[in-house]
């Protein structure tokens, strides 16, 4: 068959991240069956490090079998009912498809907006209606590079009269910068494996706590994503009941990546990520960058710069300068989505991506190219 | 961290079964991110091979970021409205599955049944209703071991006027018998990677015709089945829509095993499936065993069998004896489903796990297990 190249990347665009090393022996692993006793207890052992991820002790967290933004629209599908208020932050395209996600339940979206590349302010979520259904908002806006503060939702949701779930996007948040489900009264809470989790993509972590549980819809209109049906299968003591084929070989990769994790540890891991996204920041602005994110509020794993219209190469645009990273140095950036196209990169260090000498690299690559 | 043992299993259940060896190096590969042109190419390429296993030239022929039941939900939510007529037949779990999802969908639907076991009169679903916007069916009912004769429902459906749009499910066919969506005439179709193709579970591959295109639900209830959207990423000469990251490793991995089944060419596929599957039955029989579905109507890839209960060993039940084999053998057979759970055996011979040394293994086991 012909074949495409072999090429080895330093990923450092929003995502994918390059993965552990230890991910390669979860791969490896010879198959088993979705409900070989063997492959249970794997995933059990998968969700115990999820839950220490997470900082949670929900029964109900497990890898859902579909990228983060299956995790996005999990969340929404089981707990939202036609009619149902859900408040949501927009500063970013996460936020944008959180309310496209809550409009096809049937939901009145209350969209609460920041300019891009700016915080959410917490207390206008809380302010936004008096009794919600839901309130929703994205932890690590992958498209700006902001971190919203997100940790006061669960308190102040609860002061609204206790009826109100909080849930947060944490793709790009977990495993990079603290995150804390329990502590902080989060509801559902999702990922992805191909941020600072360090996997490839495919799965979505996900977490639903007692309150939600007690909200579900009996019959949400994902059939795949019925979380009533899904947790007969991920939880129980006895057998599990079949719903559909688990993804056996990436659960293996995550499995082994959350391993790794750990093994650094969680702590580590956010200095890790802190160390290498400050170094990043100050490089680039010593290059004479701009960044978009407000101090205080960058994500140490996703930063975003305006691009230095003014000293890219003659006859070299914006992409061709990601094209020159990418060929000459093999390393991936991000560009810009929507209003930003163009304008903005995007540059991770997540995961196994985030090491000093890949941005020691990457710096040195754009002095090189840059006039 | 504790780690689970790594075994290694012969996988003759109704799915998953062994990976191809080639699989392996897909996953070897370094991570490439979603848009990167080399991935864009690899992944063209993997819809380039879908369509010659599916055997059709629909453009949008992709691999879904989700399991055969993720193709399934797809496939309903992007061309039924609340209120269209759908006919669905059913003789096991993937019917009455479809007929679920259906209803999510706000379909009307109108049952066609067959006894479990038995097969569905492709008469009768087009008799079922004068003008249903879908007719869907299984192809290969995993759950019974039935081929249901689904080759004229394309040609039929046209008679009653053109509107009505045919809907298979390939999940446990595709690559073990000959599937025909163009000559069939069937506008939309899904698979699943673990079956006859050899690959883990993870993705369901998915092919949507020009019928189908013309008749999709604008803004589908699911954003993450959104076909609108998710064409705009996998099909395209220019720059590809960036809707969810796309499940890289996977893809690796169904382009590596798509390449070994398509080297082995089709029509060989078929016929090791075949062989397999008829001395699998043979042999079964010639142990004093009944076979579940109708002589015509068996699948090679998928044969279901009567437990004979007055054979087992004392105090091993149903249960028991399929423990024994995978404790003892390492061999993963399958129980039963709904009314034939704990009455019925479901064995594999589909993808790598389809090789005549197995076959001899498992007859041989049982054998040695049997009174």
């Amino acid at each position: 068959m012909p074949a495409v190249p072999l090429s080895d990347r330093v990923l450092m665009g929003p995502g994918p991240s390059n993965p552990y090393p230890e991910v390669a022996a979860g791969f490896a692993r010879p198959l088993l069956g979705h409900l070989d006793p063997e492959f249970i207890a794997l995933l059990d052992e998968t969700g115990d490090r999820l839950r220490q991820v997470f900082r949670t002790t929900n029964p109900l967290t497990f890898p859902l079998s579909g990228t983060g933004s299956a995790g996005m629209e999990a969340a929404f599908v089981n707990v939202v009912r036609p009619g149902d208020v859900v408040v949501v932050g927009v500063n970013g395209v996460f936020g944008e498809r959180m309310c496209d996600v809550a409009g096809r339940c049937g939901a009145e979206v209350v969209r609460v907006d920041a300019e891009w590349g700016q915080v959410l302010d917490p207390q206008a979520l809380l302010d936004a209606h008096p009794a919600p259904r839901l309130i929703a908002a994205v932890h690590a806006e992958t498209s700006t590079g902001v971190r919203n503060d997100v940790a006061c939702l669960g308190a102040g949701a609860a002061g609204l009269g206790g009826d109100t779930l909080v849930l947060i996007d944490c793709v790009t948040s977990l495993g990079g910068i603290p995150v804390e489900i329990d502590a902080w009264q989060v509801d559902l809470a999702y990922s992805g494996t191909q941020k600072c989790l360090g996997v490839p993509p495919g799965l979505a972590p996900f977490t639903a706590g007692p309150r939600a549980l007690d909200r579900l819809v009996e019959k949400p209109q994902s059939w795949y994503l019925d979380l009533n049906m899904l947790a007969r299968y991920v939880t129980g003591d006895g057998a599990r009941a079949y719903h559909h084929t688990a993804p056996i070989a990436m659960i293996f990769a995550l499995h082994a990546g959350l391993g790794a994790l750990l093994d650094e540890g969680l702590e580590a891991s956010f200095t890790r990520h802190r160390d290498c996204g400050e170094a990043l920041q100050a490089g680039l602005v010593e290059l004479g960058f701009e960044l978009l994110a407000p101090p205080g509020h960058r994500l140490p794993q996703l930063t975003t710069a305006w691009v230095p219209t003014d000293r890219l190469p003659p006859g070299v645009d914006e992409a061709g300068v990601r094209r020159l990273l990418l060929e000459r140095y093999g390393i991936e950036i991000g560009g810009g989505l929507g209003a930003h196209a163009g304008l903005v990169w995007r540059i991770g260090c997540m995961g196994h991506s985030a090491r000093p000498a890949n941005v020691s690299l990457l710096l040195g690559a754009l002095a090189e190219i840059l006039r």
